[in-house]
């Protein structure tokens, strides 16, 4: 089943290919040029000058989770201050809930994430810090997402010791999880995990052949992005903090910057220093952080719509940042990226330019959605 | 026709009644309390444990426009500085528009913000600027908008003297707009109309009978504030930058703050001391100042996420500011408000509570919105 797009008033494609017109062949792209040269095609769908971009990639989340926090937000909101321990809280009701509970909140979350331009998407285990909570976890989000991320450090569980903990996430956790998963993470921050329990993490999982990622700088400046640059992890993630030599060592890396702008905001914290990065010549990503405590949303248009308004980025590096960018920090070509051979992800806004994204903030653009090639809404 | 909402599980009143159901009779409310004591319907609507708020009240709009501008804003957020020279574009293209095409524009925006949650809405003229062209943009205002303001003063038209226009305005201009409108609006910024000019405009509005509202105090500390509260005004809008006196004189008046945060962020300006208008006895009204130029949203959600995660205004203040805070500026009192006698415009969340607007930022939220007692969407 092939489908022609025509129509198309502006096309963001990520690529080196342009045109007002693609081919959808199957769950791949397989033409893209202007309407006049296209080739014969099972269908003809006319996007009526909307501009077309690829599907969002969040390449940060935490959906597998339960229990609800709306009341410890409308706190903080009030003027309590944040504290990593309101995490304990999601482990807890995670802990207790069923699998099919479980996968039913990750599920909802990523309907509702596809609803709004998102096509691709991460997410990780870190709620249940126990082996058999977190091989589950690792279980259910393989199921349901389409990258999945080992996160056994997210905190150390209260009353446990930090560095037996340690030992058991890089020991029998790892060995349990790691068939599960292609990544993982450590939030190395103060209260969380030092400089050397993270890399002791960090190593142990590239020694089981696993990708790194990294939690950094997200509270205050802190060893987490010199870790991930240090390690080669394929990205470092909030970098709401950074001094200098972090942001020269990302620029001379292949280390993503990932950029949480809508968790930032939720905790009312800085937001992250994006024009020094990429004038630097780092590479930015841009995710959503979907998770209930700091960061409950699965808007990438807010994370976009936040990046230029706020952040200095023009909204030509916003959207890539939310696209390639989040690609490249899953180290995946074919998401990400409009052009022959890629996945057919394709987000067509009710607006006749990406530009619109930022200029018309909070109003939904999304007008319609493919994901491999099917029609979403 | 009546009908009774039942299943709501968080009922946000801005009035002294409370209850998880009530009873729509025609365009009103009719009642308000617990389902056992429901009096009969015609019909019943349960909304499964969604939050139901007052619709929206945008007190602050400028739809009658054509032309576009997005290439400016794109440039803008490329670096290029804000000058309110960009409004003669909309200007010269709204005149060139038929009556036909700026109603449709109205009326456009009008719908994507009723989709939203806004059931209530005021909107200018300004973009005319002659008398011809404001007296059509305030009779295409009127059929479309439930409040108008004459915004004659918007700025002086380039290439014309100040004080000519200023008594073109408060002279034959305002004799032909004043019988089609409640509100006269002035521009009193540094580029725009001084103390005396906007002063000698609302004077002479208040002799016709109309209501006063002021521009002051986007760009910079300035005199609208306290021209506002002397002349009584109903409201002073943007109020991003305020003196100390600014707020004792707002805090000891019937002039409400409008704060106008899209707009504020869509300039990349400040955002306004909501809090030290609050914490003291301010009264603050949020609004989403849709217009081409300077905060191109009908997203009210937007202004609340903003004011909650960046303006510490709690949840509620900030649900308060953006429905009878809207109505207050604009001296209605049916509106913004669920009781008995109020008009039946309802805002029905895909939420349990209110929190959810700042908790999960940029995610639309909108379940479904009654009108006058019809249901929209
Ligand atoms: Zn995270
Ligand atoms: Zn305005």
């Amino acid at each position: 089943m092939s489908v022609l797009i025509t129509g198309i008033g502006e096309l963001t494609t990520n690529s080196e290919v342009t045109g007002d017109a693609l081919v959808i062949d199957g769950a791949e792209i397989a033409w893209v040029g202007n309407v006049g040269d296209a080739p014969a095609a099972d269908e003809r769908v006319d996007v009526e000058g909307r501009a077309v971009l690829p599907g969002w990639v969040d390449s940060h989340t935490h959906l597998v989770f339960a229990g609800d926090r709306t009341a410890e937000f409308g706190a903080r909101m009030a003027g309590k201050p944040y504290t990593a321990g309101g995490i304990a809280v999601t482990v807890n009701a995670t802990r207790a809930a069923t699998d099919e509970e479980l996968a039913a909140v990750v599920r909802k979350h990523i309907a509702e994430a596809l609803r709004q331009g998102t096509t691709f998407i991460e997410t990780k285990t870190g709620y249940g810090l126990n082996v058999a909570d977190e091989v589950r976890s690792a279980r259910i989000a393989a199921e349901e997402a389409d990258e999945v991320t080992f996160l056994g450090a997210h905190l150390v569980p209260p009353g446990e010791d930090a560095d037996t903990y340690v030992d058991l996430v890089r020991g029998e956790m790892l060995d349990a999880v790691a068939p599960l998963v292609r990544w993982a993470d450590v939030f190395c921050e103060k209260g969380a995990f030092d400089y050397d329990q993270s890399k002791a993490v960090l190593q142990a999982a590239a020694a089981k052949g696993l990708g790194l990622r990294v939690h950094g700088n997200q509270l205050g400046e802190g060893p987490g992005v010199r870790l991930a640059v240090e390690l080669g992890a394929a990205s470092v993630d909030h970098c709401t903090y950074l001094s200098a030599a972090d942001i020269d060592a990302l620029a001379s890396s292949d280390t993503v910057a990932t950029l949480l702008p809508a968790c930032d905001l939720s905790t009312r914290q800085s937001l992250p220093p994006a024009r020094a990065l990429l004038d630097a010549g780092a590479t930015v990503a841009l995710a959503s952080n979907c998770n209930p405590g700091s960061s409950y949303t699965s808007s990438m248009a807010f994370c976009v719509t936040t990046a230029v308004l706020q952040m200095r980025m023009s909204v030509e590096e916003a959207v890539w940042a939310a696209t390639a960018g989040g690609a490249q920090a899953l180290r995946r070509t074919d998401v990400g990226v409009i052009r022959p051979g890629a996945r057919a992800d394709l987000h067509v806004l009710d607006a006749p330019s990406i530009t619109h994204l930022a200029y018309r903030p909070g109003v939904p653009l999304t007008h319609s959605v493919w994901r491999q090639g099917e029609r979403t809404n």
